[in-house]
C-alpha cells in the first residue's frame, strides 16, 4: 500500500484544518517535522535559518524556530543541518505528449527533479481522441503522487478548414470540463487572429472559462507587439509563453499578463526575456517560469523545473527571484496559493531539501508530507493505469500502404519536367519557407532530387481509416540513399507525416506504424533502423522515460546515418503539417498556404 | 437616469469582452479615451509617460502609447496632460458603520477621495439585525457607482455567554451567505482563542468559506508570536489588521498572511509595521493597505484611503510601493484581479487622475469609465435607499426609563460605605483597567465620586425590550455637574451605554434615544446638547457624512463642556461593553470580567 496520496485523495484543507492547529498547538503530534532548516520563504523573499517545519494530514502545520512541541513518538524527524527547504516547483504550462511518455512517466521522470506541481494542456491527445483523451489525461492527473493540474485545449483542430483531425472541440466542450476536478482553466488560445477577429469558437471557450472563474492561458506567437497584441489581451487570455524578445516580456507584464518564460527541450526564452527584470528593473512578481515542451531525452539527462530554475539563475536573477518565479508567481497565476507554492501553514507540504541554492543541488523531494525521492532517486510507488482499446487503437490506416500511394503523379500533359512546391525546413526554426523546385517526370511518376535536397513527403490520414494520401516534396533534411521516417506525432492533428527518398521505404515506415499503434519508426534500404512505439492516441509510449530517451537516440542516429545534419530533426518533422505556422505545410486535405491560410495544388 | 453602473449592472467581462476586441483593434470606438497619460503600472512597478487608455462597456479596452483609433465622433476625449492614471484605490478591510452613515452616504463621502473598491465587513447591524442586517447592507452595496464587496461577520456575538445582542451568526448562516453575489469571504475572525482551540463555530465557518473558495479574514488582537499564533495561522484565517509592530507585520506574511497595515480614524499601526519593508527588506506584495475604521470626520476633513496612501509615502514607502498596497495587493488577495486593482484591458475603468503622485493630489475620480468626482466634489448620482421597518425601529426599551432606573441599591447590609468594581478607561487605549472604589451610600443607593472621577455607567437592552437595566460605575471621563451620554453604539451587541453623573440625566438621554430610533445623546442639567440621530439599527443615520460629522463636531464640544478631556470619548464610550477586550466591562448579563471571561458582582 503506497503512501502516497492523490489529488482526489487528498483531503481538503478544511477537513484537516482542526488537525493542523492541534500540531501547531502541540495537543497532536505531527507527521514529519524537518528541524533546522534554511526557510527559503517566498512570501517574504527571506531566507531564515534555523526554522523548524512541521507536517501533518500532508500539509504544513507548523513553520517557526522550535517544532519540538510538535514531535511525538511517531513523527518523523529530518535533521536539515543547515540546508535549504525550498517550495516545491511548479511548471506553470507543459505538454505531457512532449514527453512521448504517460502522465504517471512524465511524473515518475520529473519528481526527483524538483517538479511537484504541473499545468498541462493535453492539446495533442484532444486531437486525437478530442473530450474523451482530455479526461483520461485528466484521470490520470489525479492518481499522481503530485499535483498536475489540466488545462482544457482550445483550439482542437488548430486550422479548421484546412485540415480535418481526429476530434472537434468547442464551447460546450470547454464548459463542460470546467466542472471537473483537476481542470484549472483554458489552454492556450493558440488561434490568436481569432481572438482579435472575434472568432465565435474563441470567445465562447473563453467566455465559458471566465464565467466558470478559471484562468484563461495565452499563445501570442507573433512579434507584433501592435493592435493584434493589444486586441488579443482585450479577449480575455490572462498569460503567454510565446515571447521571444525583452520588450515581449515587458509588454506582456505591462498589459496585465503574466510573462511565461520558457526553457524547454528546444525552447530558449529565458535569458533574453529576464532582461525586463534585470535590465530594465521590471516588477518579478508577474513573471513565470514553465518549460512547454521537453523530450524524454531532456528529462533524463538535464532535468525539469530545476534546470530552468538554474537557467534562470545563471541569466542574472536572484535565486529568490528565479525560485519565486516557479513557485509562489505561478500558484498565485491560478488562484491555487491556498494549496502550493509556498512553505507556510495550510500547504501542501510540497518541498525540496536543498544543499546548495543558486545550484539548486536536490537532495529530497516532498509531496504531500512524503518522500518522494532522494539524491535523484524516485521513491514514490506511482500508479498503476491501463488504457481502453479507443486510446490504444489509433492509428486507423484502413488498408496496407504501398510504394504507389508515396509516387507522385505528374499532372496530366506535363511534360518530362515540372514546376512543384516543396516545404522548406529552416534550422531551428518552427517556420517553414515555401519553396519550389524544377523536378523531373519519368514514367508519369514525378522523382525527387537528392541533389538539391528534395524528397517526398506525405500525409496518411489516420483517424479515419479512409487510406487517403496527401503527397508532396519537401527540402532540408538531407537525406541520402534509400530511407524514410514515419510518425504519427504530427502536429496538431497527429495524422501521420512520412518523410523520404524511397517510396518503397516509406510504405514500410507507414505500415509499421500501423502495426504498432503509432509512433516512430525509421527505415533504410527496406529495413527498420529505428522504432519508437507510442500506443496511446499515436502520441505516448508507455514505457518509461528512460527507455524512449534510449529508443529516441536511435532514431537520431538512424537520421544521422541517413545524411540528416538539422537539430531536432524529429521535432522538424513533426510540425511539417502544423497549418498555423507560416510559410507551406501538408495537411489530408491538401498543401497549405499557411501565411494565407488557403489550400494551393501541389503544381505550380 | 443616472450613467453609474452598479456591481448587479456591470456586465461581466465575458459579456462585453468582444466589444473590447473591437474596440482595441478600432474596429469601434471606445466610449472614453484619456489621452498623454503617465501610466501607473502596478503590474510592471513602471510609470510610463505617453499612455492613452481606451474605456469600453465601463472596462478597460486599450492601455498603449496611442489609441487614436479608439476615437469617434461620439467619445469622449480627457487630455491628461502628462499627469498619472492611478488605479481607483482599495479599502480592504472596513466597517460602514463606523462612519455612522450607510453604505450610500459612505460612499458619497469616499469616492471623491480616490477610494473605488471597498471590503466591508457589517459586523454592527449583524449584531443587531442578523443576516437579514448583512443581507440589507449587501444590497445597499451592489447599488453603489463603486466597487462595495461584503465580508460575512464571524463572531455575532462576540463573547457568547457573556452578553446576548439582537442575534447569532453560525456555519449555516456563512454557508448560506457565501452563495450571495457580493459576498467575498467571512469577515475578521476576531475569535483568536477560539481558533487556536478549535471552536467547532470558528471551524465550521472557516470550513464553509474555504469550501466557497472565498478568502477568510483574520483578527489576531494580540502580541503573542508563539504557538497561539501560529495555530491561528493554521486555522485558515488568511490576513490580519490587528499587528502593531514591524515584527507583527513580518510574521505574518513569513506565514503566508497578507499583513494588513491600518490608519483609521483612531488607528496609527502603518509606520511601525512599514519598517518590516522599508528597514527588513520584506518583498511588499503582501502588505496591504486599509482604515478599518473611519468616523465621517476623518472622511469628511482627512480623506479615506487616499489619506492612507499619502501616509504611507511619508513612512518611507515609495509611492508605487504605496500605491500597489491599497491596488494590485488587494485585488489579488481577494481574487480579484481580473476586475480591480490595475489600469489594463479587461479590468473595470476605476481610475484616477493625480496631478502629483507623491502627494496624491486626485484631480478626478472615475468609477467603470465613468467620471464620478472631479476637483473633489461628487459627480456621481448616487442610489436612492429605503430601510424597511424592521431596520428602523431597532430601539426596544418596553418602557419609559426613569431616574430610579440608573440608581445603584447598596447590597443588603451595606453599611455607609461600599466597595464596587469600577471600569478605569484608559486614554488612547481599548482596554480598561479594573479599579475598585469606596463609594457612599445614601437612603440605600449608591452616591457617585465626582472627586475621584467615578460615575454612573449602566447597560440598557435594547433589542429584546425587557426593559432591563445593568448599572455600574465607571471612571476616566471626567464628567463634571449634572450631564449623562447616551449611545446604542455599544460594541458588540449594541444595547445601549448611558454613562453619567445624574440619574435623571441618564434618564432622559435614554429615552430621546428610544424616541429617534437611536445614535447618541448628551444632556446636561436636563437639557439636550447633542443628538446624533442613528436610525438605521441604532447604528448609522441616513444623513449625509458632512451633517453626521458636524452633529458628531456638537457632540464633542458637549462632552467637553461637561469636562472630558479624553482623545476619542466617543469611541471610548461606545466601546465600554466590548467584552472580548481586558479587563473589565459591562454587559446585558452583568459587569464582565474580560480577562477571565466571566461575570462577576459588582461589589467586592
Amino acid at each position: 500500500m503506497s503512501e502516497t496520496r492523490s489529488v482526489m485523495a487528498m483531503e481538503p484543507f478544511e477537513a484537516v484544518a482542526p488537525r493542523l492547529v492541534d500540531v501547531a498547538m502541540g495537543r497532536q503530534k505531527a507527521d514529519l517535522v524537518v528541524r533546522g532548516a534554511r526557510w527559503v520563504n517566498v512570501h517574504s523573499g527571506e531566507i531564515i535559518p534555523g526554522t523548524d517545519i512541521a507536517v501533518a494530514a500532508g500539509r504544513f502545520a507548523f513553520c517557526g524556530a522550535d517544532a519540538s512541541h510538535t514531535i511525538g513518538p511517531d513523527t518523523t524527524v529530518v535533521e536539515a543541518e543547515g540546508r535549504y527547504v525550498v517550495p516545491g516547483l511548479c511548471d506553470a504550462h507543459m505538454h505531457v505528449e512532449s514527453g512521448m511518455v504517460t502522465v504517471t512517466e512524465f511524473c515518475r521522470a520529473v519528481i526527483p527533479h524538483g517538479t511537484t506541481s504541473m499545468f498541462v494542456d493535453p492539446h495533442e491527445i484532444a486531437n486525437v481522441l478530442g473530450l474523451e483523451g482530455v479526461r483520461l489525461m485528466h484521470d490520470e492527473a489525479m492518481d499522481q503522487p503530485v499535483n498536475v493540474w489540466v488545462q482544457m485545449p482550445s483550439c482542437v483542430p488548430s486550422a479548421p478548414g484546412l485540415e480535418e483531425g481526429g476530434a472537434v472541440l468547442g464551447p460546450r466542450d470547454v464548459a463542460e470540463a470546467m466542472g471537473w476536478p483537476a481542470i484549472i482553466g483554458l489552454g492556450e488560445v493558440m488561434n490568436f487572429p481569432g481572438v482579435a477577429a472575434n472568432d465565435a469558437v474563441m470567445v465562447g471557450e473563453i467566455a465559458a472559462t471566465r464565467a466558470a472563474g478559471k484562468t484563461v492561458g495565452g499563445h501570442y506567437a507573433s512579434a507584433d507587439l501592435g493592435r493584434p497584441f493589444h486586441a488579443y489581451v482585450a479577449g480575455g487570455p490572462e498569460d503567454d509563453h510565446e515571447g521571444t524578445r525583452m520588450e515581449d516580456a515587458a509588454a506582456r507584464v505591462r498589459q496585465g499578463m503574466k510573462a511565461m518564460l520558457r526553457l524547454g527541450s528546444a525552447w530558449y526564452d529565458v535569458a533574453s526575456q529576464v532582461k525586463a527584470i534585470t535590465e530594465m528593473g521590471l516588477d518579478s512578481r508577474h513573471f513565470i517560469l514553465c518549460t512547454d515542451d521537453c523530450h524524454s531525452g531532456t528529462l533524463v539527462r538535464d532535468g525539469h523545473m530545476d534546470r530552468v530554475v538554474r537557467h534562470a539563475i545563471a541569466c542574472g536573477l536572484k535565486p529568490m527571484t528565479a525560485i519565486q518565479m516557479a513557485t509562489i508567481n505561478t500558484a498565485e497565476h491560478f488562484k491555487l496559493e491556498r494549496e502550493i507554492g509556498s512553505v507556510t501553514p495550510g500547504r501542501r507540504a510540497d518541498f525540496l531539501i536543498v544543499s546548495d541554492l543558486a545550484a539548486l543541488s536536490i537532495d529530497a523531494v516532498y509531496g504531500r508530507g512524503v518522500r518522494l525521492a532522494a539524491a535523484g532517486r524516485l521513491e514514490a510507488d506511482m500508479p498503476a493505469r491501463s488504457y481502453p482499446a479507443s486510446a490504444t487503437g489509433t492509428v486507423r490506416l484502413g488498408r496496407g500502404l504501398t510504394a504507389e500511394d508515396f509516387a507522385v503523379k505528374a499532372p496530366s500533359g506535363a511534360g518530362g519536367e515540372v514546376t512543384a512546391r516543396v516545404i522548406g525546413v529552416v534550422e531551428n526554426q518552427a517556420p517553414t519557407r515555401a519553396l519550389t523546385a524544377r523536378l523531373t517526370v519519368s514514367d508519369g511518376v514525378v522523382m525527387t532530387d537528392q541533389a538539391a535536397d528534395v524528397c517526398r513527403i506525405a500525409l496518411v490520414e489516420r483517424h479515419r481509416g479512409s487510406g487517403a494520401v496527401t503527397n508532396g516534396f519537401v527540402s532540408g533534411f538531407g537525406y541520402r540513399g534509400s530511407c524514410a521516417m514515419a510518425s504519427t506525432v504530427a502536429h496538431d492533428c497527429h495524422h501521420m507525416i512520412v518523410v523520404g527518398t524511397s517510396a518503397e521505404d516509406m510504405a514500410l515506415a507507414a505500415n509499421r506504424l500501423g502495426a504498432v499503434g503509432g509512433g516512430v519508426a525509421f527505415f533504410a534500404g527496406g529495413k527498420e533502423k529505428a522504432l519508437i512505439e507510442m500506443s496511446i492516441a499515436g502520441l505516448m509510449s508507455n514505457e518509461r522515460a528512460e527507455t524512449v530517451a534510449e529508443k529516441a537516440d536511435r532514431l537520431i542516429a538512424a537520421m544521422r546515418d541517413a545524411g540528416c545534419t538539422l537539430n531536432n530533426a524529429y521535432m522538424q518533422h513533426s510540425l511539417l503539417a502544423l497549418a498555423v505556422i507560416p510559410s507551406l505545410r501538408i495537411s489530408d486535405k491538401g498543401i497549405v498556404d499557411s501565411v494565407n491560410f488557403r489550400l494551393v495544388d501541389l503544381f505550380v
